[in-house]
């Protein structure tokens, strides 16, 4: 029979899926007799059988916990239920992938009306038993039987107000035993039945309740969020309780190895005395810092720091712990590798490599690409900062630098960004209903809460700044109003918080832009050494383009030329060639679109410095670049001296039913051959002009919209022949490449033909999503709302690529590309192009670059060296064998 | 060295790739002994080079050229410009396909200012020669110099206007020289140099304008519509001239082995005395009949019959000849299998079988399926035809009858047809220039031209009814205006034409449809034992399911749910449903329409007796079904009693960027469950209820748009829960299936997966196609007209599969799914279902089904017995194997 429990003493640190994170790094723990409290783990694959069966537990799994429960009562000497000597347990999830405070957690488990007696006689506390027992209804009903724990916080609010006391403390024991019937009669009031006072089918009840949490809307966005399928399910670990709260010898708290905000070999958490650990992290009361509980209990600090380096140690990692102290004795309830800012990730990986505690390539493999964000976000510009006063401080929780205005909740996060605005959120505290608000912040406020609560966390994670726990803020809900000290501030008021200091602002600050320095700057430096894939950029500017060289981008993968004539001066000029009547007008309205094109690439040449640079010829469809509105219409026809009519005839003959499937890409040239014979000597005689300053261009020509090879045979001769024909006029030698976008599953299906005609493909993973699926983003909005919500897309395949059939596309058409044509260039300029699972596709694909958005070079850069780790490949990118590998300054 | 020319002797009939369908007919004839003038054939290869080599005849081609009219002269006993025993050619075009008329012919070339005197005095017909002279430079000039014959026929014209005669042949021979020089000197006026006099030279040119005529305009065309790649090229044969002109002792004429209007068993055709082969063809005299030779020449009437016999036997096949006889010498110029007209092509499959000159397999193969097209066209209403009275009577030259408005040109056809009306081509005569207006047009009416005419050839080729050779038809084209007999008519005026009795009428006669009867249901049922592979029609209504079911149609592949909404008493109910602000309300909108539904399906049911029904769900974007004219707003507005402002919102929320790419197909049915619940019920319990009444029904519930199988699954199971307990709660057996359309790139790619929750798979290849090209038909004109006119496309995907690429897909698809599923049922349902080259892709994938439009049943059911019988498979459809083959009545 398949085995579903494992006691954490049968696990280890390697059987993660099975025993989701936090169940193998218990047994882990246990295996290295660390004082560990005694537990067992249901498994992931119990979790999965769940949902197989319709939801249920089986009669076979729910037989294998009790026989596991068994266990643990013999290894405690303790029985569930047993009013003379109760096991009390906590019942938390465990999944593979970290999801702090996603899904559902019961403690205290274990208490009914008898043993609550029993537990008060031992530990001779009556008020810490009736505590523990009010708490554990609240939390049973809130999480496992859809009573919401509001109900049983009202009766907490009541016994304080009818005693005239504020704190929960005030209350005592007789109190609180009140306060628990009070409870049990609320409950079944609301559910017509008695609580339940069965300790095992409140734990089969629990476990159960842990599984059902897997899919509850914050975990669902959770996994979109960070790509974690919904195939893997949860653990349940079940663990003998002990207490942080048994009184001022006792409690909780959260600690780290090392500092995760700045990485600071030292280790640093919070705790709380007399608490039980979801205090801490819940962010109720503002905990105080590790270095105080020397003068609190030097032996259990210098006991908890050598636990936390031998652990920092054991895993190669920075760690994150959980620990209890119950009547003076230390206990591990979990550790995990330690999320920390990027800042500190930097630090982190480049001392732990110094200290030889791991290698160039293990370090490098610790650091999420993705966390890189945050340290190329903005910063508060320094001479704007000097100006500004803060108005109040709180802890630099998640750092960078934002401005915006004032929402209160999540809701007014999305109506606010749905109107185009940039919104700071602000809450008393944070909870996982935020995390769609947060998410669409540009950075969030907490007036309570440490480093290590709920909005610390999530914000790290997101990359987005975030100053929490800050004293100074209250928050008047009801009158949409919140105060900073005296400071009275409206929704739509526009702050600035700084998640590096913790300093909030009264209006907006001027930011600038982050580079590249320091810790930063060497680790990019070990993954540009390791990578075998270039990296480029996107980009349209010679801006953009020195953006992306400092970034480290190695070259530009793909320039879009329309944007360039979208700007206010150059339209008119383009709108004319598109009103042209026929060729001849056509040709007479290029001839003026011809010299700005020329400026436009010189400047990036320039900017580019001998690095290649690959440059789209239109594709956008016609109609876009006319104006829509009736006064605009007439603006052109007058300064056309056409009439209006004539415009709207044009407008309205170029709209299409299906644009994105239609007159654009390399259709346009090939049905206005002229069009691209005026963009590529654009192309080349910019290229010859800044050659002549001494600076090496490396064109790299590309067609968009491919379907068919003769497109691409056809339009390849209009293009080389008005190339060689201007090369060789000019005199000098310039080597350029013809190639095409990979963006039409038929050209993905055809690539040995359509090979044959060009020098390099580029895949265009965006439209190649859209037409593979038959889904367009523009129109996709309220299919992703319910496909979401109903399980049916996990993540949104125009953000991570598909592996299974758009990547089957791009797999398909490069290996048979490369068949026919062992030489041709591979690369990628979709928005995939920056995104790690898809980097890694490209890097096993031999790919010679990704091309993504200047940003996010260095987190490609990264993805690109950790591929080259995981599964090293011979072949090296072109770019690198033809123009070295770009040094990104520090 | 490669060889590409061949004397006549050196090939055989299996040649015709290398020596086009001519040539290698030519050199077969050779062999069999039969009277050919000699001659050699440039090879289809030498056309490949010619263009490969940027258009240019090659040194070493040319050379090889010279080499082999060097054995010709000798095997003659001629030479090409030697004035004393001249050797004269004819230089003619000859593809791997026939492409009649297509290109361009050469006849009398040796001739120069020379050799005309010595043909004069060889033949001692001075007028016989110089008549060759001024033709050979006219159609010199025309063909190889781009100078229009227009110009020399203007003075032939002057020469009769200056002698006072109307017809070529009261010029006399001092006329027809005058003719020529005078020919010579206009020719020096345009080009400015002389006419070529070098006979060596007049060979080169004329092979290179031959090679040049592969990619005229009309031959494009012509290959679009036949579906000839452009990579084939075309041979040239360079034959010794025979002349039928050269007294009343000689004649040209063509002809059939059987007539190719019905069929009938006897040798037909037309020849005319005292002429060239091209007069005939041209139908600028009106030929008389084959039976007439008898009394003109009865020893050459046999010969020719027994010689047209003779190949009819050896090739198994009708043939059609040309022939001349020269001063009572009877050449066979040319012989290939003959066009036919469907009904003759059922009549002579049939009666060669009953002969026992070919198998049935072979009879079979040897019928065109797209040209039973012909056989399905309407007939006029007997009735109203005795009561119609025919204004004027022309030749039978194309099977069907068709009513239409007049119109005289290509031009005014495209004009008409564009603005939705039906038209009736009359023209003098037709030529190559006037495919495109005829493929437009209902029927063609000519005033000259036989039974071989271009008009007649083309027109049965198209399908098209055609009445040739109408002598009452005068036409006077600068008026705009015909005659028939006195009777006047306007471009506009409807008339009408039956070009199985060559009668023509005033005004409009209505139609009806044609059935299957005689010849054609015999040779359609042996199609029916033969094939494997079951036919299916797609039908929205019980009227289309019965006519579908009579013309052979084996179950229903596609029932279009939501043509039913369109129908005006309806759309109301439907618009209401799209309107509901809530699930609540749109499902008691819904619940009007589940009666409506179950009745269409009811019927349906009913008409299929016992026969697989497949029913697609709801497919188009809502947006399709809601008014947008503002004044059909505000009717429904008020109905509905909602504000218009209320309606323009909704119709403006719901409409798309990309409608194809957007809210439609099962993702109407994932956001709103609701509507497929309910058209399952209507399916479900019109099935129950049609069962009730002993019609046994197989209904198929079809999920279109499927990119993900997780979309299938969700489906898959609203459906069977709706269903079963419909069917449990009727307490009958009801056997269905649930299955999906693939029709989008991504399914196709991960059939894997969604095989598990389908029962069968329909390829929707109208929008794989589509989407595979990244091509919406609705927006392709502009970029389809460039295509074809730069050669990239040949031929319509959405007309005829791409099997390169949209049909990988269908391939990677059908194979992965039976991989993991091999008892799943695949079809297509697209358009292609009804084209023969996509019918045999399906056989050889061994789908169970094709699905197409009721008319192309027969068609389709001949294409998969002819592919059966090409490459026989193994697998027999599951319909056959469930539901038996559907006899086709007779």
């Amino acid at each position: 029979m398949k085995k579903f429990v494992y006691m954490f003493a049968e696990g280890n640190a390697s059987m993660r899926e099975l025993l989701g994170g936090k169940g193998a790094n218990l047994a882990e723990m246990t295996g290295l007799g660390l004082p560990v409290p005694n537990g067992f783990t249901v498994s992931t694959e119990a979790c999965i059988a769940y949902y197989d069966h319709g939801r249920k537990i089986s009669d076979e799994i729910q037989a294998e916990v009790f026989e596991y429960l068994h266990k643990l009562e013999a290894a405690t000497g303790k029985t569930l239920g047993d009013k003379n000597n109760p096991l009390l347990v906590s019942v938390r999830s465990g999944a593979r992938a970290s999801m702090p405070g996603m899904m559902d957690t019961v403690l205290n488990l274990g208490l009914n009306n008898e043993v609550v007696e029993g537990l008060a006689k031992l530990t001779n506390n009556r008020r810490f038993a009736f505590d523990a027992y009010r708490r554990f209804i609240m939390m049973f009903s809130d999480v496992v039987m859809e009573v919401h724990k509001d109900e049983f916080e009202a009766l907490m609010d009541k016994a304080k107000a009818a005693k005239g006391v504020t704190e929960d403390t005030e209350l005592d024991a007789d109190d609180l035993e009140k306060v628990a019937q009070a409870s049990l009669a609320r409950y079944k009031e609301i559910k017509g039945e008695d609580f339940p006072q069965d300790p095992k089918m409140q734990l089969i009840e629990a476990v159960e309740a842990v599984f059902r949490s897997w899919n509850n809307p914050r975990a669902i966005y959770y996994r979109q969020m960070h790509n974690i399928p919904a195939s893997w399910g949860t653990a349940v670990n079940v663990q003998e309780m002990v207490f942080g709260n048994m009184g001022e010898d006792s409690g909780s708290g959260v600690a780290f190895s090392r500092n995760p905000a700045t990485g600071e070999n030292k280790v640093y958490g919070e705790f709380l005395i007399n608490a039980q650990g979801e205090d801490v992290v819940a962010g109720v009361r503002t905990p105080i810092n590790l270095e105080e509980m020397k003068t609190w209990n030097v032996d259990i600090y210098n006991q908890f720091s050598d636990i936390a380096k031998r652990l920092e140690k054991h895993y190669g990692d920075m760690q994150d712990l959980e620990f209890t102290i119950e009547r003076s004795k230390l206990f591990i309830l979990q550790t995990r590798n330690g999320k920390r800012t990027a800042q500190a990730a930097m630090r982190v990986a480049v001392e732990m490599v110094e200290e030889g505690m791991v290698s160039k390539e293990r370090a490098l493999q610790q650091i999420d690409p993705r966390s890189l964000d945050a340290l190329l976000h903005p910063m508060f510009d320094e001479a704007a900062l000097k100006k500004a006063k803060p108005v109040a401080k709180g802890l630099p929780a998640s750092p960078g630098a934002a401005s915006g205005e004032i929402v209160f909740s999540a809701e007014e996060a999305r109506l606010a960004k749905e109107a185009g605005k940039k919104v700071i959120l602000v809450r008393l505290e944070t909870s996982a209903e935020d995390i769609e608000g947060m998410n669409l912040s540009e950075g969030i406020l907490t007036a309570r809460g440490g480093m290590t609560s709920h909005a610390a966390v999530v914000a790290r994670g997101m990359g987005k700044c975030c100053v929490s726990g800050c004293a100074d803020l209250t928050i008047d809900e009801a009158a949409g109003k919140a105060y900073l000290k005296d400071l009275a501030l409206n929704k739509g008021d526009v702050i600035s918080i700084d998640g590096t200091t913790g300093q909030v602002y009264a209006g907006a600050i001027p930011s600038v832009e982050a580079h590249i320095t320091g810790y930063f700057s060497t680790v990019l430096n070990w993954a540009n050494e390791t990578r075998q894939m270039n990296v480029r950029a996107n980009a349209d500017t010679p801006k953009d383009a020195a953006k992306a060289l400092e970034l480290g981008a190695g070259g530009i993968g793909l320039v879009r030329t329309e944007h360039m004539f979208f700007e206010k001066d150059r339209i008119f000029e383009f709108r004319q060639m598109i009103l042209a009547k026929n060729e001849e007008e056509r040709r007479a309205a290029l001839a003026k679109i011809l010299p700005i094109q020329r400026g436009d690439f010189e400047g990036i040449f320039r900017a580019m410095q001998g690095l290649p640079v690959t440059i789209r010829l239109l594709d956008p469809p016609l109609h876009e670049f006319l104006p829509h509105e009736e006064n605009e219409m007439k603006e052109l026809a007058d300064a056309m001296g056409i009439s209006l009519d004539e415009i709207k005839r044009v407008v309205h003959g170029l709209a299409e039913a299906n644009p994105m499937l239609g007159m654009r890409g390399c259709r346009l040239a090939v049905v206005f051959p002229e069009i691209a014979e005026m963009q590529v000597e654009a192309i080349i005689s910019a290229a010859l002009n800044v050659q002549k300053e001494g600076i090496k261009v490396y064109p790299e020509i590309m067609v968009p919209l491919i379907s068919v090879d003769k497109e691409l045979e056809y339009l390849r001769k209009i293009i080389t022949d008005k190339a060689d024909q201007l090369i060789k006029e000019a005199g000098q030698d310039l080597h350029y490449l013809v190639g095409t976008m990979i963006e039409i599953p038929r050209a993905a299906l055809t690539s040995d033909e359509i090979a044959q005609h060009a020098d390099f493909f580029s895949y265009g993973t965006n439209d190649l999503t859209q037409m593979g699926y038959g889904l367009s983003r523009d129109d996709a909005g309220r299919v992703l709302d319910t496909y979401y919500q109903k399980g049916i897309f996990e993540n949104d395949p125009t953000a991570i690529l598909d592996q299974k059939g758009v990547g089957r596309l791009v797999k398909i058409s490069s290996q048979e590309a490369r068949e026919v044509k062992p030489e041709i260039h591979l690369g990628i300029c979709g928005e995939h192009g920056g995104e790690p699972s898809s980097i890694h596709l490209c890097h096993d694909l031999n790919f010679d670059y990704v091309s993504c958005s200047p940003y996010r070079v260095p987190i490609a850069i990264l993805a690109a060296a950790q591929a080259q780790i995981e599964k090293p490949r011979d072949y090296v990118s072109v770019d690198f064998r033809e123009h070295g590998r770009h040094r990104i300054e520090g």
